[in-house]
């Protein structure tokens, strides 16, 4: 089908656009504003250089170490596309890529860079004792890196859209790999990054030393705080971006497949929703405001978030009636926007502090360490289930919006009941923006409070910096979900790309992928195996990373003379530069297991068994996700409880036992489970971009000639994983070694 | 297709009955010759019979406490067969299941029974300081169980075979299914009750009285070495004997299913490969054995299983040449067999004390117990990866057999395929008969030693009983491993019979699980959420149980006047009681949970969701169930590393951080992860028997007329599964109240 857009389609895409653009320009205003903010005293200003110069330090060296990989994906990817034929699309494919991975760095990058200026103004605001303007400088700062992820997110997408019109979801998939790829870098970077300095900093000072938590003698302490900007500020959004994109990719490859002038209009409605977002985003970060003496910031910022919910809402509903003419696609996306708010409140449930499963794990530290962490697990198991059987309705929803209650049409109707299931994944990213917004306001607050606390600031400046540190806890806890349940959305919608996708390349005459057949039986338990290698590689990282990180520190205390006494300084950019360089250098095994999983599968057993492997991939991906995002951060606020003056409070051996359950949650939360999110992504991605390759070319065909090319490139891809799995073992938690051979001293 | 046998036939079938019935036989001659031997002196006779007064006391109260929903569930059985025009069927199916529901407690109870007398035989042999003889008689107790498995199992297939012919697969259902659901009270009960003990007797003796291990002042002792044989022995027996019914099942079906001269054989053909291998059993148990002097235990227990193992090869090479004429299906079951060793060698690889991940965990213990936990849930999620790469190639193994690497073939052959995939199942289950005296060997051998201790044995014997102990937590470790692996090779034969009954029931016209068809989506989201669900409320159930345990065993203390001086007895029939009633108590939800959850799913999306679901099912029961047993093991033998003098030996703080790893590994290795191989088992048998129900019958059929009675039981099967959850959750980790609104004191 060809796309001749009317003239109405030209006015709203370029609407779509200029609203985009408008994003970005409410972003920058909002950094001259925050810029222009005083920065406190001289001590702070200190610390917070510190802690930006170890942010500049960390994006330097990760952006340096994946170029190559990166140019080297970027010059793979020009040859899945059929550049014989369509060179226009081969090339827009490559550029997009890039563009996607830049958007994404861009994003990460501004979201880091604003948050650690916005976290030492937060700080003065509060030193001036005043609640609702600290609110409103941290909320504004991250609302900076929620506006430039989706300003960035739309005007990619529509300025391909507007160029390649029918051929633009295939340059679009060039856009989200490379989104995709640098959010898995950006995760799994991040997430290893600031647990091994937050574990190693643990270890050396607290535990060794005996000196307090936050003492600027401790080397790792600034890496510490740099890694709360890393991994929950620049991680997320380069995540929630990319889901951000790929829901709109799968989107448009379904609208295209249904064809004709509804084809169309499915094309752009996708779009249209995206602009009434990031407007209504604009609207609703801005009313998350406090007036003087205010100090119910969860309130504020719910108010922001209904108000963008229902703006979003009128807006679809206009384009479906006067636009789409089919209700359908408006209830599609009011699927969407109910099923991110059922999961925040899951989330809530499962891991706030007044919670009663939290309650309950804080109860079980009376027996010891173990019974919390049995406790702390089970929750989590539990947590996840409900999560799924959310997904699960939303899902369903979809369906009965389509078809209704039988189980005859839905195969005759099955593009649009792909359609509408990406929709939904639509309609829960609405709200991107303010959702971005609330998570990085999280490590804002939380640097700022730990400014205040290394530069002792009076009481009353104190007790606004806990209540907002107490509020930012639970945003960043409620987005973690957010943001797995979108990527499983995402993925989800891609799933239904990649069923159409096997039509195209002839694989299957239909939307099928037959588990009982047992080529996709095996896809389906490989592809369940992956999330739990990738687990398992990325928690050992984060142990053997904290491993050197406890060697540098104590290095510094027995070759820099005076620091002990206070008299020399610490150097921070060396344990930064440490975290950075391991963290990087873990990554090479996830990459390469997104990559090459596949492509084994696919050869090996077929196209179709691909798609038993993203089912299977998809399925325990999302479950062990929520599992370790969940019991991680109820471990963690159980120990806030107990902290609270419960169960003995901080020092009793209640307390040393939930210390036990946070730390053993460090990694689940902010690790392994986070990092799974773009992992599926990147898969499902890779899965779509081979389908045609894999189609036509197997290790042996049907009529039983076997390719050598193909061997080869399967065994490529085998010794790839197995060399990465070996790295990831070569040492240990013993941290015997460097991990580089050298023995470390205990 | 109608089967009349051939006289070779008649012969074989006779001689197959022949040699269950020889199993038996040959059980019985152990028995006695074990019950011959000497017992000791009194102080080991008493400590003996307390443990099988406890034992009994166990049985007891279990049978009679399932009688009722047995019995229930047995009515409800008839009316799943077609009674109006098979009623010889309906009838026969439900005097299976009690046959089935019968041999397996059969099994379970003369397991135990032998075990508790053979263990003080063991001890009493030891004494005299001889290793061979001790391991005989701890073996040839293991081996009665063994044999009884068997025997009994293949008696009961036979038997329905000869009798129902081509009617018999829809009566093997019955018998299957009632022997799964015993082995799913028993692997919940048993779990929890063996866990219960073990964790509350420490908690109260070790941690509060600080008096050691197995004093008998302490009323939970008793408890925790029947909890040994309740657990390892009976639990692990049952579900064994049910795997090895299932897998019949499944490949019956299928043979059918293929029809006319070679389905007639195909049928036969699995019996014939049970009878070579009670046969193969009978003379490897027999070699098991060491000279005087020898100490190789291990050395002899593997003898023993090359010497079953080749005999049974040799045996199905003759059958497969000789009477099925096709090469092919002894290939078959050779892949079974190689599995059993591959899954085995794994589970060695990642548990035992001298491996490299059980070193690296225990060496994760010098930064605390957080670490070691993180070390060990890596090492059980990687463990997982490669169980379940293992048996994906073992049904890659079975597709090449029937129709090469090719892709094209694989669908007309697919019944061929699938029969092919239950024959490596049946290949891997001919060994159970010295795998179960394998496992049975174990509890055997750690009650002796236990009885060593606590009656104060010399130093030559007790070095004899420890040797003993540690090769007896090796088997243990192996087949825990080993029951998992053929309960999801069971569950995939089962998988392959359910889509053969689907095309049975007019669902789909040929083998088809549409993944793509977002109902079937549904349904694997739905099932892969099952075993999350089941092992949180099992993990939670130890914790209640414990909590009562402790309760008891402080009362005893208070209120038994010289208890604690040692003039009077503790009394430990009371804690065996709570144990037994709380365990029993907590089958309730998981029992709700395997039945109602298939017939919510099977009624709200379809038949062929259920397909999906027991996809999702498989897939996730498998990757949590080997994580949950080998992060558990693992853990449990870090402990033992330093116990055995490594990084600071017995009573150090690294010591105490493995006792944190081991308690949380209890509940997973020996509850939560056996627990789920009946659990996919019983689901699996409950879906192939309601599909014909639900392929006629949904909740709103294909043109959309609302069925009320159906709309009744789901919500029914849903309000039941909430209560269950809720009942679970009343009361948690805690321990604030006895789980019947009772506050306990803390």
């Amino acid at each position: 089908m060809e796309i001749i857009f009317t003239e109405f389609e030209n006015l709203a895409l370029w609407t779509v656009l200029g609203s985009a653009i408008l994003g970005i320009i409410y972003a920058l205003l909002l950094v001259r504003q925050i810029l222009a903010m005083p920065q406190g005293n001289e001590k702070m200003i200190k610390v917070a250089h510190s802690i930006q110069a170890g942010a500049k330090a960390y994006l330097t060296r990760q952006f340096r170490t994946i170029l190559i990989p990166s140019i080297l994906l970027m010059a793979a990817l020009f040859f899945t596309a059929d550049f014989t034929h369509h060179l226009n699309v081969a090339i827009g494919r490559t550029v997009a890529f890039l563009a996607g991975a830049g958007f994404s760095a861009l994003v990460g990058f501004t979201g880091m860079s604003i948050a650690v200026r916005g976290n030492v103004r937060t700080a003065a605001a509060a030193d001036s004792g005043s609640f609702p303007s600290a609110l409103k400088v941290a909320f504004r700062t991250g609302t900076v890196t929620g506006m430039f992820t989706v300003g960035l997110g739309l005007i990619g997408a529509s300025i391909i859209f507007m160029v390649f019109k029918q051929e633009a979801e295939q340059v679009l998939i060039g856009f989200g790999l490379g989104g995709c790829l640098l959010a898995l870098f950006m995760r799994v970077g991040g997430g290893i990054y600031t647990k091994a300095a937050d574990v190693g900093a643990d270890l050396v000072g607290k535990v060794e030393k005996g000196i307090p938590e936050d003492d600027p003698r401790n080397a790792a302490v600034i890496a510490d705080n740099v890694g709360d900007n890393v991994g929950d500020c620049a991680g997320m959004a380069a995540d929630i971006f990319e889901s951000y994109e790929v829901t709109l990719v799968a989107a448009m490859i379904l609208g295209l497949a249904i064809g004709g002038e509804i084809g169309q209009k499915l094309v752009i409605f996708p779009l249209l929703v995206r602009g009434v977002g990031v407007l209504a985003s604009i609207v609703g970060t801005y009313f998350v405001r406090l007036c003087e003496g205010g100090t119910n910031a969860m309130g504020a910022i719910n108010r922001g978030f209904w108000i963008s919910t229902i703006i979003s809402a009128i807006g679809f509903l206009f384009f479906a009636t006067y636009y789409v003419n089919d209700i359908r696609v408006f209830w599609s996306t009011v699927v969407g926007l109910v099923l991110a708010i059922l999961i925040s409140s899951l989330t809530e449930h499962f891991t706030t502090t007044k919670s009663k499963p939290v309650k309950e794990i804080a109860g079980a530290s009376r027996t010891g360490p173990a019974t919390i962490i049995l406790a702390g697990f089970a929750v989590g198991l539990e947590s996840s289930v409900w999560a799924v059987l959310s997904i699960a309705t939303a899902i369903f929803a979809s369906i009965i919006i389509y078809v209704g209650f039988g189980t005859a049409d839905i195969m005759t109707n099955i593009t649009y009941v792909l359609y509408g299931i990406s929709l939904a994944g639509m309609g829960m990213l609405t709200t991107t923006g303010i959702i971005v917004s609330e998570d990085s306001f999280g490590p804002v607050v939380d640097n700022a409070n730990g400014i205040g606390e290394m530069t002792q600031m009076g009481e009353k400046s104190r007790t606004v910096m806990t209540q907002l540190d107490a509020v930012g806890n639970t945003t960043k806890a409620i987005t973690k979900g957010f943001a797995i349940a979108t990527a499983v959305m995402a993925a989800t919608s891609l799933f239904g790309s990649f069923c159409e996708k096997l039509i195209q390349a002839g694989v299957t005459s239909g939307f099928v992928i037959n588990i009982a057949n047992p080529r996709v039986f095996i896809g389906m338990l490989v592809g369940g195996a992956v999330p739990f290698l990738f687990s398992s590689i990325t928690i050992r990282a984060v142990g053997r990373a904290a491993g050197l990180v406890v060697m540098e520190v104590r290095r510094q205390f027995a070759e820099i003379k005076g620091l002990w006494e206070g008299t020399a300084e610490a150097d921070p950019a060396r344990c930064v530069d440490i975290c950075t360089r391991s963290a990087i250098k873990e990554l090479i095994g996830p990459g390469i297991l997104a990559i090459c999983a596949p492509i084994i599968v696919g050869y090996l057993f077929g196209a179709e068994a691909l798609g038993g492997f993203l089912a299977g991939l998809i399925l325990v991906g999302q479950l062990l996700a929520v599992m370790l995002a969940n019991s991680g951060g109820a471990w963690d606020n159980a120990k806030k409880y107990i902290e609270d003056g419960n169960y003995g409070g901080k020092g009793s051996e209640n307390h040393k036992a939930s210390v036990v359950g946070d730390t053993v949650g460090d990694p689940f939360k902010d690790t392994a489970g986070p990092a799974l999110n773009p992992l599926i992504k990147v898969i499902n991605l890779v899965a779509i971009l081979i389908t045609p390759l894999v189609a036509t070319n197997l290790l042996i065909n049907p009529d039983g000639v076997f390719n050598p090319i193909i061997m080869g490139v399967v065994l490529v891809a085998i010794v790839l994983i197995g060399v990465s799995i070996w790295y990831s073992k070569r040492s240990s938690f013993s941290y015997e070694t460097d991990g580089l051979g050298k023995v470390l001293e205990k």
